[in-house]
């Protein structure tokens, strides 16, 4: 067919579904009518899974296809968010045990959480995460689960972009918030395969645009943590997509645009007075892109990917408080 | 069969999820696993309908039930909540005019959202709410859609127990938030036909308690507004649930609890911060009666139906800034 046979295909994608049975929640296809948009716009509510994020469906599928007699002896990653509770949450599920590197100066609300699935936390200077989740897989045999850069978590997260075609099989515009590219690769390829007549776009903060200026020059580009940390949407900071990732992009990504910190917080408040959602500010980038005008450009159905909602409460507070700058057409 | 013909039976609450088609969301039944409630507890989600209530379902089923012809020449509410944009947002569905008898002084956020749905507003003094709209009714030809006391409402209303029937067949109690009783008697009804071994528990504010005191009493009784409007919950401040929800809930009801001002405010807090999920005060009620231990006393899985979402950003900021006090055991 031409493709590398290293992409996630959407039989992979199907298993992955076929795989999560009732662990992961099949979330539901919003219509946000309130923010006029063209065409319609519709919202994917993935901080109503049960940990907060879609990260579940990566995790999960991704420990459901290890040899059970591996995954007994225990899982591994290094993360300071959700997908560290992604792999906690599935370790418990499969009832096996997980260690969880997180570097120093992770909030307590978000060590606490893993804690609270039962996983082991190793504490680590931020530049030794890598290395230390590593010699943890050599020296306990562990198996390691990788937040993004491996086809069994792309075809986890590709389930979302199932459930869209599946629901909206006319949708003309996809937007998927982008940091490893694990989702935004997993979701182009089965809209590639099911709905090709869709748009899949990528949306990274202005202050994390590694992608959307490797896309524009045609390489993969990778962005100093100095610059991406500046960003409020603390799950978008990773400094470039992953290498599989990367070749899922340049087959079948078709734009990758930026929002503004201050959209990113609007669309926020937005999603919480108009959708009765909460979502972290990574969660809320594509709903901010939407808004700014990524909508379809032919008028087509357009749907934005609600990451997570793991927001700190006093964030959210202050988020609210100082107001929903949105105009919104009422429903 | 020994029940009176003029309860709502199980055909009227499916020919009304029949005539819904996609109108209304098929709202998901959210496990709260953090709740830590034996048995576990599951929310259903009615604040993500398009208008932020489960009002919708009811109002659209009366009005999809009017005669065509007299539908054509408009309909007539009065309410000052979630029932008034109810009855807009159906009768802009099936394209006719619409008049929203108002009281003075309610909030323009509603006012607005209400006009912004196309309707026409009438405010005046709030005693003359019913006879304003009895005049309307009769001088301008319009047809009264009530907000409860309706056996089209109530199957409308209905469609909520249907859905949790058929999502969790073995439920063992559903914790319902009341005011005028049409969506408890709906609920009753359907849960009594399809999962006769469920505990259907009405739930009011401590301050708004008169179907608690009426059902322990066996005989319905009012409360005066003075005492109702007590309640931060301003969708269960209705002086006494309705003639008709009255006959249901004496047939099919099995308990009736109370919760605190206290208890909502928190509930509303870890709905947020827990279930990504914003809910007014009202639509956290049954929620705040399972934390406080109104859960299933056979230990058999609970659900808490979260009727809306409809709250002021400053309130939903309030209650978030002073933190989430209910202890929650993450997922």
């Amino acid at each position: 067919m031409g493709l590398d046979e290293r992409l996630v295909s959407l039989e992979d994608i199907l298993a992955a579904a076929a795989g999560m049975h009732t662990a992961v929640v099949r979330t539901p296809l919003l219509r946000a009518a309130w923010a006029g948009v063209t065409g319609g716009l519709w919202l994917k509510a993935e901080n109503l899974q049960p940990i907060g994020s879609f990260k579940i469906r990566g995790a999960y599928t991704a420990v459901a296809r290890l040899d059970p007699r591996e995954r007994a002896g225990g899982l591994v990653t290094h993360s300071s968010g959700n997908h560290a509770q992604a792999v906690a949450w599935s370790a418990r599920a499969f009832g096996v045990p997980a260690v969880i590197v997180m570097p120093d100066g992770t909030p307590s609300v978000k060590v606490d959480a893993v804690r609270g699935l039962g996983a082991e936390i190793v504490m680590v200077p931020p530049s030794e995460r890598l290395a230390t989740a590593a010699s943890l897989q050599a020296e306990r045999g562990l198996c390691l689960i990788p937040p993004f850069d491996h086809a069994d978590v792309i075809a986890g997260q590709g389930t979302v972009g199932l459930e869209i075609a599946q629901v909206l099989p006319d949708v003309g515009t996809v937007l998927v918030p982008t940091s490893g590219g694990g989702l935004l690769s997993g979701v182009a390829a089965a809209l590639h395969a099911l709905a090709p007549q869709a748009r899949v776009v990528g949306v990274e903060p202005e202050f994390a645009a590694d992608l959307a200026e490797g896309f524009a020059r045609g390489e993969r580009v990778e962005w100093d943590a100095a610059l991406t940390t500046r960003t409020i949407a603390d799950g978008l900071r990773v400094s470039g997509v992953g290498q599989l990732p990367w070749m899922h992009i340049c087959e079948y990504v078709h734009d990758v645009v930026t929002v503004s910190e201050e959209q990113i917080l609007a669309a926020m408040a937005a999603a919480a007075m108009h959708s009765r959602l909460v979502l972290e500010p990574s969660g809320a980038a594509a709903l901010a892109a939407a808004l700014a005008g990524a909508s379809d450009p032919e008028q087509r159905p357009t749907v934005a990917v609600l990451t997570g909602g793991c927001v700190e409460t006093a964030l959210l507070a202050r988020v609210l408080a100082a107001g929903a700058p949105v105009a919104a057409a009422p429903y």
